[in-house]
């Protein structure tokens, strides 16, 4: 991302959430904190980048993406409460709750979703008439049925469906199955969710086929599955523990974790074949669609993370082994 | 309410949010429990006698109703959180959060949010192109321009404009001012903002003009206000305390009443007035529109409460004053 961008993005976050002045001094601490702390931004980078290739405009591009990483900013702010994960540091602060207290990290998480929804909105009706696939006969649906279409997907995956089943899930992993399946369950919705609506709100939006909109469905789905390993594999190989050896900060809370579920082997093994499909279906998005091409670029910053770790995984087995 | 209505309004309430199969055990649970045991159900009753009024479809009217039903479960959960009000009970059962865990209340609190914003979506969507005022020359906006507006207006009140500044302000009130701005100012974020979505949403969409906006507008104030000084008075003079005299709630938890802030007589006269003011508020919109004089209807059981509060209130002063 440009600087330029980045900085637009920033003040994006911030001029979308103007704070009134008789906004109560602890909530608009509070919200200011977190607004001014932003993470990369990824998310409205590819919103926007995804908006061109459909040729949406760009004012409902900065709209949804922001409107995502409002969503994305709430989810953490819930799950580092000492109900959930009870976290002390995000971004290299304190977290929200530890600074202003749990009842105005929850209202500032509030304000956040109650913006993001009414942004995703305006978003969505600003783009009915507009589009690419208006001027080609691969389209899906008219204006309308897009909205609609854009606004259930939504729905399904921040609610029970998506998102809240998948913290749900992850907070009472004690309680399923430790097998395979069970950690893709929660990855699924807790992780890809989100990756989804990035990908594939604006496809829906600027009436990509299905097929077309399928593939994006694939890519999320294989980008976010890779990315939970990643982080699952860095948790076991990683972890500082007090003796200097590795160990598991999931294993000890007792939160899903693949490598722990199927051994260190077979979660490489899983990682690598989620990039290998990843990368053949994004190269039949990019063909139907090249505006997408800039994701290729993306991926390949993904998978050099993930080939970090694949190598450090084998160091690992070396040494196991030795 | 007729039997009638109140089943179908709680059959709507558990079928508007239906939980997939695999929804996770707890969250499930928790989510059951809040549905299954629902409040008075008034404002989705309002909406459709408001919707009916305007002639907008009935659908739409049951979507609007649950959603804000919802959106009023939601932070009821919310308050109760030991973070906030520390409740134990509500609706004579354990809250939520003592039943199922913060975790849980805070999930099931936001699936009903993401419902809510969902129907609302649907239900504004749904009255583009009907309303009575389609055919009349009072009409305010355009169909779009009336979604543009309603959704504007549920973000503001919802927001940090709204209900949650009005939280904040009331769990920080012991940094406030006490006095009768301050409390009135909480009273009307907190208690005034869910009432106007309530009676002005349902004027917007059906075209209703500026006067008769405004009216209805005043009308919430009027209700919400008059309804949080009932609270207040129940406050001072019901609470039992230990020693078998009444005792203040509020006071112990220092929280806003503006009974404590400008005693019971001034309070009373305020009540008296607010009443008073409503009344002919909503006679002048009964004038405009003949389809909301079953408001006048609600307005009488409101007011039997408050004359019965306003007694209580003259025996204390007499025994106050013997």
């Amino acid at each position: 991302m440009t600087d330029v961008n980045q900085r637009n993005l920033k003040n994006a976050l911030t001029d979308y959430l103007p704070l009134p002045a008789d906004t109560e001094p602890h909530l608009k601490a509070a919200l200011e904190e977190v607004l001014g702390n932003p993470g990369s931004l990824v998310r409205p980078e590819i919103v926007e980048k995804m908006f061109s290739a459909y040729t949406l405009p760009d004012e409902n591009a900065t709209q949804l993406g922001i409107a995502l990483e409002y969503f994305h900013t709430a989810s953490l702010l819930f799950d580092d409460l000492p109900c959930m994960d009870d976290a002390q540091e995000r971004r290299g602060e304190p977290c929200i709750h530890v600074q202003f207290g749990e009842a105005h990290a929850i209202l500032a998480a509030l304000a956040l979703i109650n913006k993001a929804y009414a942004l995703t909105w305006r978003a969505i009706a600003g783009c009915v008439g507009t589009g690419c696939a208006q001027t080609s006969s691969s389209q899906t649906g008219s204006g309308p049925d897009r909205q609609q279409a854009a606004i259930a997907y939504l729905e399904h995956y921040l609610g029970v469906g998506g998102l809240l089943n998948g913290q749900s899930m992850d907070l009472n992993f004690a309680s399923l199955p430790h097998d395979h399946q069970t950690t893709e369950r929660v990855a699924l919705a807790k992780t890809v969710s989100l990756i989804r609506l990035t990908l594939v709100l604006p496809g829906i939006l600027g009436g990509a086929s299905p097929a077309e909109l399928q593939l994006l469905e694939r890519v999320a789905l294989c980008w976010g599955l890779s990315y939970q390993i990643v982080d699952d594999l860095k948790d076991v190989l990683h972890s500082p523990t007090e003796s200097g050896k590795t160990g598991s900060r999931d294993a000890s809370l007792g939160r899903p974790n693949i490598a722990l579920v199927v051994g260190v082997p077979n979660a490489v093994q899983r990682l690598t074949r989620l990039i290998h499909i990843g990368d053949r279906m994004l190269a039949r998005v990019v063909r139907l669609r090249p505006g997408v091409a800039f994701l290729q670029q993306l991926c390949t910053q993904l998978n050099a993370e993930a080939d970090e770790i694949i190598a450090s995984a084998c160091n690992h087995s070396v040494r196991g082994a030795a």
